[in-house]
């Protein structure tokens, strides 16, 4: 079985986007009505997926997808927690209804109503209802609620501790994932997404949270921003600042994907960081869309770079599936059992 | 000959940070009187060196490193203009008499006295003064004087063009630094660094600076951040936006140093990279500090990393000496001709 822990409904059917105009007419204007969520039929949530997801998980081999709502839709600078709220909770609905569809194609991880500042609870009673009562694995956690700011305290601040309790009580990991850069200085998905990877490393390396979280996992996405490529920094930084060795501090909680879009980057992940700490991705229709011209396949078709690296079957399994399992163990409901 | 493009004076003696104190003592009292740079004696420039930089020259065989003031002690978010102007001159000026002292084994890149949102001409000044003055070679150029808010335009808009056509003009490049994080979720060394590398050259990506101004190079230290690692996501960003292609838009004009401290990374640089776009350098005695366990050697030793590479004699002079001629032509006035 090969399990994809990184994929957004960036397909979603056009009256959700519609939606999400409404709310943003209504913070600007007030005197507007309370938009409701858009009635999308299943047909139409099939059409959605059919020529899409489930075209590309046939075409190249894998089973089922960790998917969450588009990430740069989450919006989290909109800060308003009412809407924030409302937008969280139809964009979760949404993703539970395709998970519904096709229960073994998809399993459900949650985008949370993050407003910049405002405190947790909201976060927390949505992941808690979206674990609970829709049946998903994990969720998508925003360093950055900004967009490109970072006015949030560092992850390893109390701040975020409320949430860290019911992810460790809930037993579901988080990917650590931003969503739009507002700062024009700072391009979304060339820039903003592979910075917060690497800032949010940087900040576990500097804390000992995961001594006071034994049990948290998080998914660090885009192969772990520049991490792997400069390993030998931070493993001399974690020197130079008399930080606990990274092995044992960091890399007993800490994951990376494979959204990596070329042999080399996924040859030096692989090399670098091990099988053991990978989890298979692509984030298929993400962030890059479209073929190498230089191998006529597509950029994120990750699975042919793993697939040429030589692994042993038993790493091929960890990467492809066995590391996914013990790091979104509710996947467990949903699955037949490993072999 | 192996030049080493980057260099801070992370060993500056300590009256020079006494200077930098009474300045800012007197932003918080300007009833102080304004304070003079530190008198320091040639024997004090040649102790803070000679056992520090220059035994490291030559226990590595390196010949010339291109000297700049400590990156993190630019610290231009201290939003005073003159304060930056006299700090600027004041480290500049203390580069210039190493170079002075040691001109076989340095040559100066210089501060310029940035202040977010400020206009360009005092950087214009010092720049000029630098280098028909003072021979430098080169400057740094900070793209998020901010310090870790990136309040600045992208480095593709028209408030940095001034300072581009005076480095045309002149024919020095710049080296894109910045500075100490002032963001307490944003590492310096671990994240601003490595996230500013990344976040330029997308800025780089998505404009068509080179087209402006065809003379003007800029080196991006740091290996480039996390874009070799992601070369291909930025291969594929480019056509998905219809963005000129990278090789022609950016890279005849865009260069990374070596300052990636594991083989592994290294390796990924050459073989995504290439030579024609590599120049040596080592950031010795700056961010990290300390030997490899592993290995024994000096994390910043880059020179042994590339010795590995098996890189034929051609690829190797242009790593280690005539990249960096060509991209700091001024280093001829200062330099034996390449043979």
């Amino acid at each position: 079985m090969i399990i994809d822990c990184h994929g957004h409904y960036t397909t979603a059917p056009a009256p959700h986007a519609r939606f999400r105009e409404a709310q943003l007419a209504r913070l600007a204007d007030p005197s507007l009505p309370e938009p409701a969520p858009a009635e999308i039929s299943d047909d139409a949530i099939r059409e959605s997926v059919e020529p899409n997801q489930l075209r590309i998980q046939r075409e190249r081999g894998t089973d089922l997808t960790i998917f969450s709502p588009r990430a740069s839709g989450m919006e989290h600078h909109v800060g308003d927690p009412a809407t924030a709220a409302a937008w969280a909770r139809a964009c979760n609905d949404l993703v539970h209804r395709v998970t519904e569809l096709f229960p073994g194609n998809f399993a459900g991880a949650c985008q949370l109503p993050q407003v910049a500042g405002a405190p947790l609870d909201d976060c927390v009673a949505e992941l808690e209802r979206c674990v609970t009562q829709l049946g998903f694995v994990g969720c998508n956690l925003n360093p950055d609620p900004s967009g490109g700011y970072w006015t949030s305290p560092p992850m390893t601040d109390e701040y975020w501790f409320p949430l860290y309790e019911k992810l460790a009580e809930l037993d579901v990991p988080a990917m650590i994932h931003v969503s739009t850069s507002c700062n024009p200085a700072v391009h979304t998905l060339g820039a903003h997404y592979l910075n917060a990877d690497t800032t949010v490393f940087m900040q576990l390396v500097g804390g000992e949270l995961f001594a006071r979280f034994p049990g948290l996992r998080f998914v660090i996405p885009h192969g772990g921003g520049a991490v792997p490529y400069h390993w030998g920094r931070y493993q001399g930084l974690a020197v130079r600042e008399k930080l606990p060795a990274i092995v044992g501090n960091v890399m007993r909680n800490v994951y990376f994907d494979t959204c990596v879009y070329h042999q080399p980057g996924i040859d030096l992940l692989a090399g670098v960081i091990g099988p053991g700490n990978m989890l298979f991705a692509s984030e298929m229709l993400g962030a890059v869309r479209g073929d190498n011209p230089g191998t006529g396949a597509p950029w994120d078709d990750t699975k042919r770079y793993i697939d040429k690296l030589g692994l042993s079957e038993q790493d091929r399994r960890q990467v492809f599936e066995l590391n996914a399992r013990r790091v979104y163990p509710r996947l467990a409901a949903r699955l037949p059992a490993a072999t």
